[in-house]
């Protein structure tokens, strides 16, 4: 099973709106199959796993991430191919939540005679497949919010200069984690100080990430961002209240432009643009700021994991704050997280942080 | 040497104004005495070592972490113990920059028939003594910047409370750290919003550091850190405008007054209070804020170490900063460090800095 889960983290970030499931089919103590899901969702890691095992399949064990799907989609469901290649007993991490799912796929296993074990490093799975989860059972994809800063938490200087206060490690880390996100999102102040690219380019990855700016007023710049279209897709959220010039703009440049709800206190309703993103099918979102987006997305607790990477740099109080005001009047009420990592790389230190409680 | 810098590490913050010093005596393979630099600074380590090696130190081997004395102070020179113990062979980390000895310790070890070798694990004794060194060469002590902050580097809600960022393991090694150091140091700011005790009290140390509030105008609350003379020196820095009441106050409850010259601009010298400070003797400082006095000790290129502790919690921006506002233009001339640990301790992370080009 830590195999499986091993070739599973290969689909993150290419795989949605599909899990990133791994699969190992083991014949009289012996490997004969490994499969994970492949770029776009498709082939299933099982049926990669099949067709490498062959005939060996017959009287195996195959272990996955989670339990083999049961209904028709695009593809036959993977239950009815570990049936039909003969595989006497399948251990699963745990039940798919996917209403058309659930349990189903684990029961017609069993009703074909084979001997099912379920729950297998569970823990392990859950958190590997977070996002995919989140997006069934939350209706939201998973959101980790990055933050580069000085040791006294600011971005940049008053100025607005930010190159570069980590270095170039820590920044190829970020394109690699970039990478095994299905999104990048940034709000539209970043967006209109930075004018960024948002792409993975220190490497070339199996699939660039979607790139998802979020701007009421689509009052964005329309050099790199819009020069780019080509590199990777680009989403654009919006308001009701966006020019219907700025609107046509994006569009016949290629963006696909999605319109939401704004509070009445102004701004756009986080809830509803997570709601959003999982409904167009997107699990795993990597939250680059700027800092009054950030804050709102955490003062609404829709952050469920912090990247920290921290530089022995000293800033000071009038340079730019990496996370909004929020407005707390309690500690007791201010969003918690759990240290999950903390590693030196480069000069600089990296920390990870999971979201104490889940919804 | 590795033991005798272990022993010698024994003496951090017990033993200003002298240096932490370890020495291990070796005879025929065996270790036959063990000492290091004694609360107070006396005896000397080697004094120590000397006695627990008794007769066996004839034709031993010393291994000392700094070159030993060669002057007559409140105890007669360590060379000339050594001498007199009939050692053959001396082995020390690095010379002593002390204008009483520098060289003459050695030379005095040498003209004795002994053989001497020296600059053996010399960074890590310089590392060690940075404190003494530091006082001997630059006049002023070390001075490590302590940070207790949110993800987002923030050390207090807008509404000032604080209690807790950060958990109790990391709160317990903030005592544990100050019993390492021969001072605890604050601005005047954190000593009227706080009234901050200052003291290790998590343990009983070898000596309670002295505290050091840093305040022109002696503006000071008057009841826990007034009320705890008995438990730990003060020392109070205040500017010539502080009021005669006040500096008679402070004086008659027993704490040291110590005037300061006042820049043109306003606020104390930072120069000459650690100038001061050193004149006086202490050779590490662990400052706690706040973020004004920290700013400006920053600013000024006065802080050797940063010491961090980040707790996984949001605070936002209109949170209290843990550095003030310095009024930096470049991100090139911004204080730069080092990181020399990372470390996981309780739910929060422990991260350590130096500065990266010393003086």
């Amino acid at each position: 099973m830590s195999l499986a889960l091993t070739l599973a983290r290969r689909g993150l970030g290419n795989v949605w709106p599909n899990p990133a499931v791994g699969c190992v089919i083991v014949n009289a103590g012996r490997i004969v199959g490994r499969g994970w899901t492949q770029p776009g969702g498709r082939p299933h890691a099982e049926v990669r796993a099949l067709a490498q095992a062959g005939a060996a399949a017959r009287g195996a064990t195959a272990y996955v991430t989670l339990e083999p799907c049961a209904h028709y989609g695009k593809t036959p469901p993977c239950s009815l191919a570990l049936i039909e290649a003969g595989v006497k007993r399948v251990v699963s991490a745990m039940e798919d939540p996917d209403p058309r799912v659930s349990g189903g796929g684990h029961s017609r296993l069993r009703e074909a005679g084979i001997a099912v074990e379920t729950g297998v490093m569970e823990a392990e799975a859950r958190e590997l497949q977070a996002g995919f989860l989140s997006r069934i059972t939350r209706n939201r994809p998973w959101l980790a919010l990055k933050l580069a800063s000085s040791f006294d938490g600011r971005i940049a200087l008053a100025s607005g200069e930010s190159q570069w206060i980590t270095g170039p490690q820590a920044r190829a880390r970020v394109h690699a984690m970039r990478a095994e996100f299905d999104a990048v999102m940034v709000g539209g102040g970043t967006a209109r100080a930075d004018d960024p690219l948002l792409t993975v380019r220190n490497f070339t990855p199996l699939r660039q990430p979607v790139r998802v700016v979020v701007s009421e007023s689509l009052d964005l710049p329309r050099d790199r961002l819009a020069g780019s279209l080509q590199t990777a897709p680009l989403w654009l959220m919006h308001g009701v209240s966006a020019p219907g010039e700025a609107v046509a703009y994006w569009r016949d440049l290629g963006a696909e432009l999605i319109e939401l709800p704004s509070l009445a206190e102004g701004g756009l309703d986080p809830f509803a643009l997570m709601e959003a993103l999982g409904g167009l099918g997107l699990t795993r979102i990597f939250c680059e700021g700027g800092g009054q987006f950030a804050a709102t997305l955490a003062k609404a607790g829709l952050v469920d994991e912090l990247i920290g990477f921290t530089a022995g740099v000293l800033i000071g109080a009038d340079g730019r704050a990496g996370i909004g005001a929020m407005g707390q009047e309690n500690l007791a009420d201010a969003p918690r997280f759990e240290l999950v990592e903390t590693t030196p790389i480069g000069g600089d230190v990296l920390h990870r942080w999971r979201r104490q409680t889940q919804a």
